[in-house]
Parts: structure tokens; C-alpha cells; sequence
């Protein structure tokens, strides 16, 4: 598909003119039987895992080996606040092998509803690589979110009743931390304190609300196996600890069955498609900062039965959303990247030379704009280290140079100089203004990549102690020298040790504008500690995570939200989204 | 359908043994083209209204005539607080005219998944008279409740964000009555103190969270007439108001518009079945005590458009429910009963001799098993007073006798000869334990008694005043001498007449366990005055409120919740759920 020069339509009038296929025509073309198929309107349905798609990890080796398919991961360098265009690049590539006679399947994660009504801007691509249907997309679509909300407020509810009605668990009323979840940016249920009001109104105390792409629900949605496996993980989350300091579990609160019942719709992926009708399963959306950021395990497991390249994103840059993905994900899933994308943008790589500042829901600085190679090569370290960050994994990386309008082919040629000085295959991907076509020579570069697969390589063993996972994400990803632990955290890591914990993988919440702690350090920083202040579990997840700076779980709305200008006109659609 | 004399079967194993029919032969049944219908799953469609099915009260009242559709309401006697099977007797009644060779549908509410995971039990009918899918219709169903919360959160979000941007508006933050909501029964969030924490973490003030059905969002749900009327309805909503005394409206805060889009597809009525596969639309929840009580003015004029007979439910005795069909929604519709059906129980006019006590949870009192005709007899007031609400509306009453396992030949009689000495039909009905087929005799007197309708008479005009129209209620319906009302009340009253509201009907929330607001008060007590503690304006909704004693609008769990016991079974079967 070629769109020529003409200007480009915005996404939402791309998105409603597009005449997307009926799902059960997307279905039968990917081989997904229609007995399977629970649809939601007509073009969107849940797919029923079959008994033979989920299941163990080692099973999961076996299968992707047996039927040679190839499993790609879309990331990106260090973004700017603005996002470089990682989901239309996954988007585009996903056309991109299509067009040039591959079968493929993309699985993302779905959007959170609380920013599509806060800064204006969803989830689904952009341009010609969008997903359809956009509208749906980036409301409710099936539910899944609301689904995770009730089941994780069904089990805040448990804690709080528990303690109405005497606590015989002897539950320290100080230890809880589950909190309640809403998908909606509301910063003023960031900390509240419950159990107001008169004797029957449960037991007063402060606890707050975090958005539901935060919740460790949505977590286990993402990393669960099977259907049993999600109901075992629910059962393993610790909400606080007795007075005794024994870890007190949604199993001891009697709440995990009904949290399952409340999850078994939400357990089957959400088949779209692409503006090209590839098919696209959408299924769950932890939130990229505090956990693991990469969509479901058993979409994946769906998707690779039914295409030959199994396209997937993950959040942020290499060393957030790919590192998680290689060092949690693949241990629960069994599937291990063959290639990288990493998402590269002229822009990206000119804030990355230090020289200027993006900020987000500003235009950028006019001088960014002049054509200026030597900036691109200024940046080059960023990118540089986020090539070796795929490296040290086991992958083969792939630079995608996601091409804006205004870029200029000699920075384009720079950026093809740095990634090839490192043996990576590098590709200009148009997607956004021309569709899969415009993808072709990535879907190329990719599929040459996925040749030459270096072998999986964790950054840790999970025998090895607590500390020191955390020390070789931050050494051997991030590049830092060590770490700077509080006292407190020590303590936390000592105790997780005793608890049993210790054996679980680890994720750091850090901030995803630098491969650092500090949103403001560009490039690709040396001589530099990793700040850990704070140390959380999330069993029924199944890792613990470090908190290195401030982390906002609860995300809120500007002085002039979207919300303000969503809307829908006379003939029902819907006006204002994006 | 006949069963024989054999125990019967668990509601779930009855429901889970059903083979419903794909939605789509529901639909083709009724008339409903296929193009209409959003699938949601096999079992359950949303149904797109027509354009010519959405559009203004008088134009409804119109094609009613025409198309000559009898539209039938059931109601009952002041239930226990066990309820009377009138959700049972409303699906078996509809399967009984079917049963009689009659074009029946239904249009009833959407359970509340709070109670659902509380007190176990919930409202898909009972035994042979169910609706399927049972499981579906009491968790997400499609989504709609969860639509509810969302727009309804937005909003208070909306708030609270204005409150921290500079509020210039100037609303006055004591003022603020609009809460947030979440479908959970969770009474440590009755009363809650928000926007603690730092200072960008909002404004802290006291406020308090209800359960979803109790949102007005979901009264407005349930009496718009159309996608715009719902949009209008929206931006009316009052949430407090500025420190010179304004309302502050949705519109004012601009997130009407955004609220319309979150409840696009919410609007559309759901499609289901019974066990006998007559079409059921469910939609809308609006909480008996404080709203309507009624399902959606939607799913009436749809379904009004393909059955001779639209059989719907009103929540609790004829007191409540049914007042507020005949005064607020049927004034919003256009559509007014031709007859009403009045659920009695033997063990319900046992209680209201004053002789028994029932409690929730617990088996009934032995010797209330025992054969005593002249028990029912002692509880005779009430089921007369019920008889007396309903020709007072002008609406043709018939009194339909649940039958109970356990009950004796001479109380059926005994309740036959109450209502015939008033000239009310009467009839027995075993639809739950026989299915439509029990349902014959009361089917064919429902027939009967809307062949002479008396003509609507609703309890005041629009044009009187508030304490009026308050006094209207409690003298002519609930048969009160008159009000007592509190001095912050009288100057509600007066405050809500000054801003214009004067015009609209009332509600009048008070409990639903006595005609009287004391609960304890069996019978058909007389010599009362109604208290009126407050007044409240739903303005979107379009109505008043007057409280009357004390109103939870958020449950709490017991100490045995069903949430403990619900599951799901290695065949993926949900289990514990009823």
C-alpha cells in the first residue's frame, strides 16, 4: 500500500475509514478454528487457549522448536518523552512480513484506559500501521481491565472485611500492601485512608489506590501458563504479614477461587487485526515501570501456533521491557527471543547527544528539526549501548529507523553507519505513512536476523542471591558500577531471603528516559550507582522488584485532560481520541 | 415442561444442564435481523436499538397502541428479607405465555456482582424459571456495570482534578455529593478521606464510595430514550456547587461528552434467553432503595418492537418498585402497564400476621412449615394494601401464588380467597419447579386482566410541589397520615424548589421491608407519619430524593462470604456460585 506524498490523515481518520475484515474471516485465514472464537461484536473475539497451546514452559521450548517458529521482540532505545513509535513499528513489521509472503501474528499488550482520557494518545500505532478497531481498543474492548479491577478489589475487600469481622488470621493491620486498583488517572487516590464512618464500617487505616495496569492481578494475566496456573499464582500473592511476621496469601483469605471465576473470561487473548488484516492478539497491560511490561504468555502461546513469526513489544527501551522479558517472562513462558527490533528515531537520538531538551505535549525545539548528522552520531552512544544490551541476551539485533516526515536521509544514513560498525542489520521502516509496504526491508532484516540466533543468555541464575540478580542487571544492563542500597532495603532483601523468596527473579522500577535513575541522564552513562530504596514482593507474580527513585502508580490528569474534548457526534462516533 | 415429583435439582445444576440456544436463533425468533446484533460470546447480544424504536415518550405511547403490545409489570407484597421469587416468577410467567402459544418478552435488571461474591444467591430466576447464561448474567456480563463505574469515576476524577488545577470554577468542596463507585460490597470504603499524601497528590476531603447499581449514572442508564437523552441527562448532572450557591454540573466540568463515549455499547439492552428460550433483555441495575429500581426504557421500546406481551420486573413490594415505574419512569418512557402481577407467598403473609420472624441466612421458623391457613389469613392486609397501590395506579392487578415445596393446598386457597374477594385475578404458579408449563394458569389471567386495564393514574401531577408530591406518596401509597419532616429537610425542600427543580418527581428511599420506613412494621400499618430526614437531587437522572431512615448505598460482606466458596473446577465450571 502506497499513500504517495500527500499529507497524511490523522490516525483517527485513518482508523475510521478503514474497513476492517469480520474477526472470524482473520480468524480462519490465521487457521483458528471459529469454535474457538467468543466474539465481541464483529470484529473483535476472544480466543479459547487450546488444551494443547497452554501448558509448561519446557512443552512451550519443545512446540516453538518443533515448529521452527520465530519469535521477535520490538524495543526500542532509550525513548523520549514523546515514545518512538514502537508499537507502530511492531505494527508495520507484522504488515511488513505479510506483504512480503511470511505468515506473522502480532501479540501486544492492550491500552490503559486512564491515559486515553488524560494526554491525548493511545496505544495503537499510527498512521497506515494501526490497529483496528481503534475505537474499541483504547475503550473497554473486552473487559479485561475491568475484570482485573474487580478481581483485585475483591481481595482488597476480603483484607478489609477480614478485619471487620476479627482478624482471626491475627493480619498486622500496618503490613497490608495491597492497595485497590481503578484504570483511571486520579491522582487524588494516590493515598487515602478507608474505614471511616461508624463501628460498621470496617477498621480505619491509610492505604491508596493504584492504576489497574499496576495491579500484580494484571501481572499474573501476563505471565500465566495455563488457566490453572493463574488460579495458583492468585492464590500466592501476599497481601501483609501477621503479627508473627508470617506472610499472610490470598489462599489464607479464602479469595483466590472467586478471583479466578472473576478472571476466566479475561484468561483468553483478544484476537484484532492490523489496517492490513494480520491478525493481533491484545491481550493484558502491566504497567512498564513497576513490572514486567510485556503482554500475556498464552497470547503468545496462541499466536505461535497459527504463524510462523510471532511479533511481540515490550515496554520502553532494551534495558526495561526486553530485559524483563529475557530475565521473568521467558523463564515463565519457555519462549526466548530469536531477534530484536530496536526502535530508532532521528529525534531520539539527538536528545540522546545532550544538546536538547523534548518535552511531552510540546513541539519540538525548531533547530532539532535542521538536518544535523553530527547530532545523530552525538547520540550514538545510547544506541550503541542498547545494541549490546540485546547482545548480551543472545539476540540478534535489528535497527529499525522509524522515519518521521521531516527526517533527512543523511541522518538516516548516520544512523546506518553506528548500528552497521556493529554488525547489526538496520532498516528504514515507513510503515506509518505507507503501510506494510513501507516495512519491507525490516521484515527482510528481521527474518536474516532470526538465522543467526546467538542463544539465549539470562543475566542471572535465579540461585544466585537477591543482591546480586539486582547487581548484574545493573552492571551488565545498565551499565553502573554497582549498587546503593538503603539500609531499609537491606533489610527487606534479607528478609525475602528468609521468607523464601529468594530464588525468584527481580525487576527494577526505574525510570524508562534513561538507561540511569535519573530521567535527565542521556547517552549511555558510566560511573554511576543504582539508588535501591526500596525492596516489594510480588509472589503470586513471581518476582520482586526494586524501587530505584520515585514511582507514580497512580498516574493524574493534566490542567486540560483529553477528557475535556472526547466526545461522540450525531452520527455515534466517537471524536476527541487522539 | 413437567418434572415429575422428584426433589429438585440445584439452580446450578439446572443451569449448568441447560442447552441455551446460540443467540443469534433468539434473535431470528423475535424479529431481531442478525445486523443488529453485537455477539458477546454464543449465549448473549447486544442489541443496536433502531433508530425508530429510540426517540420520545409520546411517540412510544403511540406505537404501543398500534402495535397493540401489553405491557405487564411484576411486582409484590412487602417480600421478606429471603425476596418472594418474583425474578422466577417474572422469567416463568414469560415462559408460560409462550407455553400458551403467546409472543412474550422480558426486560429485566442486571444483577449487582457485589452480592453475588457477599450473600450467596443470585437473580437469574429460579429453578425451571432461569435465564441462561446464569454465569454470565451474575459476573461481567457485557460490561455494561463496569461502564457505569467508569464513566462515573471519570467524573469524580474530573472533580477532584479541577479542585487541584486552581478550581475556577469556585466549587465549593463541602459541597460536593458526587462520590465514586465500585461494583464490590466493601464497607471500609462507606467513608473515606481522599488527596492525602503530598501536594501533588490533590485536595484531601471526605467522601465515600457506593456501590455501582447506586450510581446515578446507572438511573440515567436506565431511563434515557435515547443515545442522546443519555447524553443530555449526563451533562445535567448536578455534583455540587460553587461557594455562591450554583450548581456545578458534568457539563460545566466537561466530561459529559467523555462519559457518553464510555457508555456507547453500555447502552445497548443485552440479549439472553430463558430455559425455554424466550427472549430476555437485561439491562441496567439502578439500586432499589435510593433509584428506580426499573430496568432500562430501552430494552422496553426494543422489546415492545417484537412481543405482544413485554413482561418486566420492578424492584420489591408494589410500595416501591412499581410506584416509581408509574411515577418516574413510565412519565420518562411513555409506557404504562396494562396489568400488574403481585407476587404472594405462603410464608410472606405468614410473616406479615406479625406471628414469625425471618431472617436472611437463616431457615425459616418450624412451626411457619406447619399447615395453618389461618396464618396467611392473619397476613391478609398486606397483600390487600399491595392490591390497593396497584388500582390506585389504575393498573389491573393479579395476584400470582409462588408455590413452595413445602406449602399446603388449604394457604393457596386461603390467599385465592383474599384476592377474589377483591376481584383480582389469582392464580397458583409452579413455574419453578415445572417451567413455562406452570405458568399456564397465571399466564392466561395475566391475558385476561389486560384486557381491562383501567387507565393510568399516576399519584400526583409534575406541577405540584415537592412536599406535596412527598405527601401524595406517603398518604396515598404507603398509607401514612402524613410527613414529619426534619427542619434541614423543609429547607432542601425550598432550596431545591428556588433552583428549579421543583418540577420533577420523587423518590422516596426508604426501606423495603414494611410499607412503612420501619422495617419491623408488618402487616398494613396505619396511624404513621413518614420521616424525612434529607433531600437529595439526581438531576440527571431527573428526579428528587427524600431519605427516609437509614439507607446503606454500599454493603458490606458477612462473615461467611460467598466469596470464600466460589471456584472454579478443573473442567473450567464455575463452582459455589448459588
Amino acid at each position: 500500500m502506497t499513500h504517495g506524498t500527500a499529507p497524511l490523515p490523522s490516525d483517527l481518520a485513518i482508523a475510521q475509514a478503514a474497513r476492517p475484515r469480520p474477526v472470524t474471516e482473520i480468524a480462519a485465514a490465521a487457521g483458528i478454528a471459529a469454535d474457538r472464537l467468543e466474539p465481541y461484536g464483529r470484529f473483535v473475539a476472544k480466543v479459547d487457549p487450546r488444551p494443547d497451546e497452554v501448558s509448561t514452559p519446557e512443552e512451550a521450548t519443545e512446540r516453538k522448536h518443533a515448529r521452527g517458529v520465530r519469535y521477535v521482540v520490538v524495543t526500542a532505545l532509550t525513548p523520549t518523552p514523546l515514545g518512538e513509535g514502537k508499537t507502530a513499528t511492531a505494527v508495520g513489521l507484522a504488515q511488513g512480513m505479510a506483504a512480503t509472503g511470511r505468515s506473522a501474528a502480532l501479540t501486544l499488550r492492550q491500552p490503559s484506559m486512564g491515559p486515553t482520557f488524560g494526554i491525548k494518545g493511545g496505544a495503537a500505532g499510527a498512521g497506515y500501521a494501526q490497529l483496528l478497531p481503534m475505537d474499541k481498543l483504547n475503550l473497554h474492548l473486552t473487559g479485561d481491565f475491568h475484570a482485573v479491577t474487580a478481581a483485585h478489589n475483591l481481595l482488597a475487600a476480603m483484607i478489609d472485611n477480614h478485619l471487620h469481622h476479627g482478624n482471626t488470621l491475627g493480619l498486622d493491620v500496618r503490613s497490608i500492601t495491597w492497595r485497590r486498583v481503578l484504570d483511571v488517572n486520579d491522582r487524588a487516590l494516590r493515598t487515602v485512608v478507608v474505614g471511616l464512618g461508624d463501628h460498621q464500617d470496617g477498621v480505619p487505616r491509610q492505604t491508596g489506590f493504584d492504576i489497574t495496569a499496576a495491579s500484580e492481578v494484571m501481572v499474573i494475566l501476563s505471565l500465566a501458563t495455563s488457566f490453572a496456573d493463574l488460579r495458583r499464582r492468585l492464590g500466592r500473592i501476599v497481601v501483609g504479614s501477621t503479627y508473627d511476621g508470617e506472610p499472610v496469601s490470598a489462599e489464607d483469605l479464602r479469595s483466590a477461587g472467586s478471583m479466578a471465576v472473576l478472571l476466566q473470561d479475561a484468561f483468553q487473548p483478544n484476537l484484532l487485526q492490523t489496517l492490513e488484516a494480520t491478525p493481533a492478539l491484545v491481550h493484558a497491560g502491566p504497567f512498564g515501570n513497576i513490572a514486567t511490561g510485556n503482554s500475556s504468555v498464552v497470547a503468545d502461546y496462541v499466536a505461535m501456533a497459527h504463524a510462523d513469526y510471532v511479533i511481540t513489544e515490550a515496554g520502553f527501551g532494551a534495558d526495561m521491557g526486553l530485559e524483563r522479558l529475557v530475565n521473568v517472562k521467558a523463564r515463565a513462558s519457555g519462549l526466548t527471543p530469536d531477534a530484536a527490533v530496536l526502535v530508532t528515531t532521528v529525534r531520539a537520538l539527538k536528545t540522546h547527544s545532550g544538546r536538547y531538551t523534548v518535552r511531552p505535549g510540546k513541539a519540538l525545539p525548531a533547530e532539532m528539526l535542521q538536518e544535523n548528522p553530527g547530532d545523530v552520531e552525538a547520540g550514538a552512544a545510547n544506541l550503541l549501548h542498547h545494541l549490546a544490551i540485546a547482545r548480551s541476551f543472545g539476540i540478534s539485533p535489528v535497527v529499525a529507523i522509524n522515519a518521521f516526515p521531516g527526517d533527512h536521509p543523511s541522518e538516516h544514513e548516520a544512523i546506518r553507519r553506528i548500528a552497521r560498525a556493529t554488525g547489526a542489520e538496520v532498516a528504514v521502516c515507513t510503515a506509518v505513512s505507507e503501510g506494510g509496504a513501507g516495512a519491507a526491508e525490516l521484515a527482510d532484516a528481521v527474518a536474516a536476523a532470526c538465522e543467526h540466533p546467538a542463544g539465549y543468555t539470562p543475566t542471572y541464575g535465579l540461585t544466585e542471591s537477591l543482591e546480586d540478580k539486582l547487581t548484574a542487571v545493573a552492571t551488565r544492563v545498565y551499565g553502573a558500577d554497582g549498587l546503593e542500597i538503603t539500609p531499609a532495603a537491606e533489610h527487606q532483601l534479607a528478609r525475602y531471603e528468609e521468607l523464601g523468596y529468594g530464588g525468584l527473579p527481580v525487576v527494577i522500577a526505574k525510570t524508562h528516559l534513561s538507561t540511569t535513575a535519573d530521567p535527565a541522564r542521556k547517552g549511555a552513562p558510566t560511573g554511576w550507582s543504582l539508588p535501591v530504596r526500596e525492596l516489594r514482593a510480588a509472589v503470586g507474580a513471581g518476582y520482586l522488584y526494586a524501587i530505584c527513585g520515585t514511582m507514580r502508580t497512580m498516574p493524574g490528569l493534566g490542567t486540560s485532560p483529553a477528557a475535556e474534548r472526547i466526545g461522540v457526534d450525531d452520527d455515534g462516533r466517537v471524536t476527541g481520541l487522539f
